[in-house]
Formats: structure tokens, C-alpha cells, sequence
């Protein structure tokens, strides 16, 4: 894989989650996502409409791209499962990844927040193994 | 449609096009679009890789998001067609585009590299009619 990927996809921004929809269509979704032993990691709620779709054909892509000029762009296409994530592994991913795309303060902020008093239930993770990892710049 | 989709098309964000590839996977790609008479319109250079797969198979999709929480996101889904753009409209469509994304000066300096002398020769145009415009805040 091209450094400037990896490099690009440790970074905090936004990815752009594709994936076939429940109607057939490709659909496109901005997630958080944190890119760790070559995987791409993506929380949802329970039965989020991407992760019902995702579950039934795991076929996905996810891009990346700086928004200034050169854009920086990474592009990703392989195969995702859905697994179920436990209350407290969830609460964990979501703390980390909201201080990796926030901050400490505001990710502190948006997990407060998000908890609704400590018990967000059972949630899921989408895990997306690539097969192909373009770079290019634009 | 709900009156801020309309405002989020309309500004110079990058659209993030997803579309069935040909390799039957969902692929995600950055690009420029304009929003005009409820259609999305993106230029491409002739026989491009998103060119090609969308020609065989229209269904498409486009996401804009902003890059501050809380993020403002519009979800499009719907049909595309690709069409010749001759040179001259090519030009004008891309010369405007670029002004759009990157400012009078910018979209001079982006149009005099990418011109070729005057003949950058006759494009595409995927021209994407919505069938469904989410607009959401996360």
C-alpha cells in the first residue's frame, strides 16, 4: 500500500461510507471510522439502516479526501461484516473515536451526551476488510 | 425537498458519488458537482472508470456533508445517465465549475493546466436525477 494512504487514513476525516442499499441503489453515508490493523471500524446503532444492508450484502467502499487542492484522496473497496458490540466494548469504541475526530473536551462533550445516563445499549460494528487501497491526488 | 438540501447542494462542497463499479463492488469518488433544475451534473475526462460503470448501471448516489459538528448531510439517491460534452461545452462547463469550487483566480490558474492549449477535447457529463433527497443533522 502507498504510505500517503495509511498515512491519510490515520488521519481524523470524515469517511464516506458506500454500500449497496436495501433498494438496490448504492448509498453513501459520512462516518467516523478508525483504521486499525488494516481494517476500517465503523460504530452504529442497532439495526441502522447500513448495517441491515451491509449485513445482507457486505460489499462496501470507503473514501477519504483532503478539501483543499491537491486533494489528497484514498479510495477503498472490500468486504464488510456486521457484528454485534456490546454495551461496554461500545462505550469504549465511541469514547476513543469521538476524541479522535473532537478532541478531548468536545469528544468528552459529545460522549456525555450520547450516553443518555450511562446505559446506550448494545450496539454494532462494522468492520470493512479492503481488497483494493487506491491513493491518488486531484 | 427540505429547504437546507437544497442550500448544502448549493454550495462548493465535494460531492462524494458512489455508484455499482464494475467489478459488481460499491465504489465511493470525490468530485465536483453543480446542482442545477434538480439535477445533479459532473464532468468527466471520456471512458473514465466512473464513466464506464455508469453507463452499464445508472443507479447512483451522492453524499454531502459539512466538516463541523454537528455535521449537516445530504443523502441523494437516484438515476444517472453519462452523455458526450463536446470540447466547447466541456470548457464552459468545467471553467465554470472550477470558479465555483475554487474562487475567480483559483479557477483561472486550475482551467489554464487543465486546458491543454485550448484543446482539452470532448468530455462527459453524468448527469444524476434524485429520486430521494435526505437531508439530516448528526
Amino acid at each position: 500500500m502507498d504510505p500517503r494512504a495509511a498515512e491519510l487514513l490515520g488521519r481524523p476525516i470524515i469517511g464516506q461510507l458506500g454500500f449497496h442499499g436495501l433498494d438496490g441503489y448504492p448509498h453513501v453515508l459520512p462516518v467516523w471510522f478508525e483504521y486499525r490493523d488494516d481494517e476500517l471500524l465503523i460504530a452504529s446503532p442497532p439495526a441502522a439502516y447500513k448495517g441491515r444492508a451491509m449485513a445482507k450484502d457486505g460489499r462496501a467502499a470507503l473514501s477519504v479526501s483532503t478539501v483543499e487542492r491537491p486533494y489528497h484522496i484514498v479510495s477503498v473497496v472490500g468486504d464488510a461484516t456486521v457484528e454485534r458490540l456490546s454495551e461496554a466494548e461500545r462505550i469504549e469504541f465511541v469514547t476513543a473515536i469521538a476524541a479522535r475526530y473532537l478532541g478531548p473536551e468536545g469528544g468528552r462533550q459529545y460522549v456525555q451526551a450520547w450516553i443518555r445516563g450511562g446505559h446506550p445499549g448494545d450496539g454494532e460494528l462494522i468492520r470493512l476488510r479492503p481488497l483494493k487501497i487506491n491513493f491518488y491526488l486531484s
